[in-house]
């Protein structure tokens, strides 16, 4: 009776939920518009009937997964540029297109740090990307220039910066049309300004003092390649700061009586602007602080990061007086995100459990991948940039005659999967670290990542044991599964 | 009309709950007795009325503080035994008596390392101890001599010892009638053998050999002064171990690729007896454990440390297969136990945050005490043992000439409140961590540690900030604040 409508309907399938549960139920989608619907709307409200019914055998039907961190595949180095645009574009091209077979749908492609004069051309092509058939570009990730030196990994030494005009620095590095202040980029995945994320040490100098600006104009500022005490760390996190760049690496350990950077994961209410001298029960301040646990009961809203003031939603006053567990003070400050490599090399199963139990909320999966990521690949000696080369060992990518640990050659899916079992976690959460986590820290998951309707149709379909069985964008099958 | 019968009717109050929580709820034990009792049955179908009925005035009505760590307050020193066992008891009898004005009204006296032919000495007389107004010494702690000389702390290197002959060693060391397995020495109060809790090192020689048959006789195993590798204390905790002693001192910072004993708060499911390249996504064990993850859901009995195999409840099944948040999957052992001296000085308040936050029904509150532990001790220099002395700074503690830390002056009503600053958590799961999870670590949770009927009338009475403003002892009040 109806003519084609464009409407798809995902059955017999789990979705996964924001909260990380598993839920089974069906998913409406508009093909011609590549974006999700709402069921309830679609189907009992508008008495609407789908084109096409699709039986996902009791497989999970999951957001595509979103990498922030990201540095080339499948050949392509996201950094380097060899003065032929078209060949760049080309690269990306590729990247997006092939990327999309390991379930990922969004990318930011990640800049490690440059020859000073190249940042404002790659930058300039590195704008939002997308093909009917390709994975989203969203944007940029500058890793570097401004970090430290003494955890520089695999950065080129010659060229970190130091930022002795703040922000203006960071413009003068990056070029000033790619820091510009937008109210929509955030939104733009076509040609627009394309910054998102800017990994840097708040103890270089002169950074601390750009990271409000950043943070004002929308700009990820994430903490990493740094040994920032907790004082430093504490400070940027209150300045903006909204996440931490693989967590665990390029930072100092954890010293129980400087935690540092992995400290921020357990930041005490009491520590921003103190110093533990001041925390001692006789203080006016502790005294206060006290009071107020004691005699109400507050809840501390658990999302990291957002830039607003936290949100004191007052629950006490029931009959009971009934102290909930679970049921905090006031939070100075929320705890940043933080990514992790979760190959099984750059973190130790427990540390990355630890990190994980300590702040679910916060965690966000990434590969780091290099340009070598490609399933197929060889062990041995590649190429990489600047006459470099790595040594592949399964998982392992070693800067050639070092020990030193170059991004990785995991693919985001497999994160997933190492990620459950380390830690755990039922898929589900698993899924939320590699979907709706780095959504929610780049402020677009009503775009990306979530299963909300009005999102971006990009899905991926996994089977139980979390391996991609197909993957979808804008509503179209992009890449499916020959297994 | 009714004669006297004894029954205490503790009104206007607010309880401490298992789970953290603090509830308004009135409190019945029975004065003779000293025993708390099912208010429910007492009053409401025997119908029995109370003698005296004490109005709290909206206090915390807490069980009683334990401390399972502490080494001597107002002036006497556990660990120092002189041939006078008149004096020795008289100084046992002068800490619990004293102590109880901190709240606590249970405590495991430690031993730290000392000359081998004074261990059966100390040990036979540190029997477990009490007077009718004083807490009560629960047995002994022996911290010490199976200890890595690399994390020795203030511990004498020439008393330490390695374990050759296993279990056997540590029955020379110790005496073998103070290591007896009795059915009932957990419970026992009055004069039986004492041994709760013994601190090692693992990766010490011949000691993983007597894990098992310390853990059998029900004496805890406590990971100490120790640089065991995450092989190594998980292996520990696989023999039995189910505690940390004073978490984040002595032991390795958290490294990410070997994060050691700290790693075990995050303990992954996957890490027991396997290394890390066992657990690619290709291994048919980690193919096995993700097809557990996926099809169904298991819950994860979350209290830590108990030797037998874990529960494991299925819930899945659910109409909707709904995998809940916090549903995880098979764990090959439990997290152990740990405890931290909560001063502000022993570990960073986020360092203290992050572990809580990691592993909450793990937590043990301790103290850690020195003999000078006194609240009106002045800062300066004083006199310790084998000539040693101590510099006090504040809640500082330092061996002479060192920077060393030494123990704590802090009292455990005072960690309480730190705590809950530092972390953010409630009062109730403050108090939890210096109540329930000791008792529970100790199995002692039906005498000790709880407000279950039949448990001993230990309680103490907290203001709204924390501060102890009254101690009870077998229904009997032994202290009460004069603010």
């Amino acid at each position: 009776m109806s003519s084609s409508n464009g409407l798809v309907c995902f059955t017999n399938c789990l979705l996964p939920q924001e909260d990380g549960g598993l839920v089974k139920k069906d998913l409406w989608i508009d093909e011609r518009r590549g974006v999700i619907l709402d069921a309830q709307l679609t189907f009992f409200e508008r008495r609407e009937r789908p084109d096409r019914i699709i039986d996902l055998k009791g497989h999970i039907l999951s957001p595509g997964l979103i990498d922030i961190q990201i540095n080339g595949a499948y050949g392509f180095d996201f950094s380097v540029y060899d003065g032929d645009d078209a060949a760049y574009k080309e690269g990306m091209k590729l990247v997006a297109e092939k990327i999309v077979e390991t379930g990922v749908t969004s990318l930011v492609p990640t800049i490690i740090t440059q020859e000073k004069s190249l940042y404002p051309k790659i930058l300039n092509l590195l704008r939002p990307f997308s093909t009917p058939t390709s994975a989203s570009l969203l944007g940029w990730h500058a890793e570097g220039p401004f970090i430290d030196m003494a955890k520089r990994g695999a950065h080129a030494p010659p060229y970190l910066l130091s930022a002795p005009d703040g922000f203006f620095s960071f413009e003068s590095a990056y070029g000033a049309q790619n820091l510009v202040d937008s109210e929509d980029w955030l939104m733009s995945t076509d040609g627009q300004c394309g910054v998102r994320i800017v990994t840097a040490a708040p103890e270089i100098r002169g950074v601390m003092g750009a990271v409000n600006e950043l943070s004002k104009r929308g700009i990820v500022f994430s903490i990493g390649h740094s040994v920032a005490s907790s004082d430093i760390a504490t400070q940027a996190v209150m300045q903006g700061a909204r996440l931490i760049t693989h967590l665990f690496n390029a930072m100092p350990q954890l010293h129980h009586r400087d935690p540092s950077i992995i400290g921020l994961l357990g930041a005490s209410p009491h520590v921003s602007g103190l110093n533990s001298a001041d925390i001692f029960p006789t203080s006016p301040l502790a005294t206060a602080a006290m009071s107020g646990i004691s005699s109400e009961a507050f809840e501390y809203r658990s999302s990291p990061g957002t830039p607003t003031k936290p949100v004191m939603s007052r629950v006490g006053s029931r009959s009971e007086l009934h102290l909930d567990k679970g049921q905090v003070a006031d939070m100075p400050f929320d705890r940043p995100y933080y990514d992790m490599i979760v190959d099984g090399i750059h973190s130790h199963p427990n540390s990355v459990r630890l990190a994980y139990s300590a702040f679910p909320d916060g965690c966000i999966l990434i590969t780091d991948a290099m340009k070598i990521l490609d399933p197929n690949l060889r062990d041995g000696i590649h190429e990489w940039r600047d006459g470099k080369r790595f040594v592949k060992e399964g998982y392992k990518l070693y800067l050639e005659g070092t020990d030193t640990l170059a991004g990785s050659v995991v693919t985001l899916d497999s994160c997933v999967r190492n990620f459950s079992r380390f830690t755990g976690c039922s898929l589900g959460e698993a899924i939320k670290c590699a979907t709706f986590n780095p959504a929610k820290c780049l402020g677009i998951e009503n775009t990306k990542g979530t299963l909300r309707s009005g999102a971006d149709a990009d899905l991926v379909v996994l089977d139980r044991q979390g391996n991609v069985v197909s993957t979808w964008v804008k509503g179209r099958q992009v890449w499916g599964s020959t297994a």
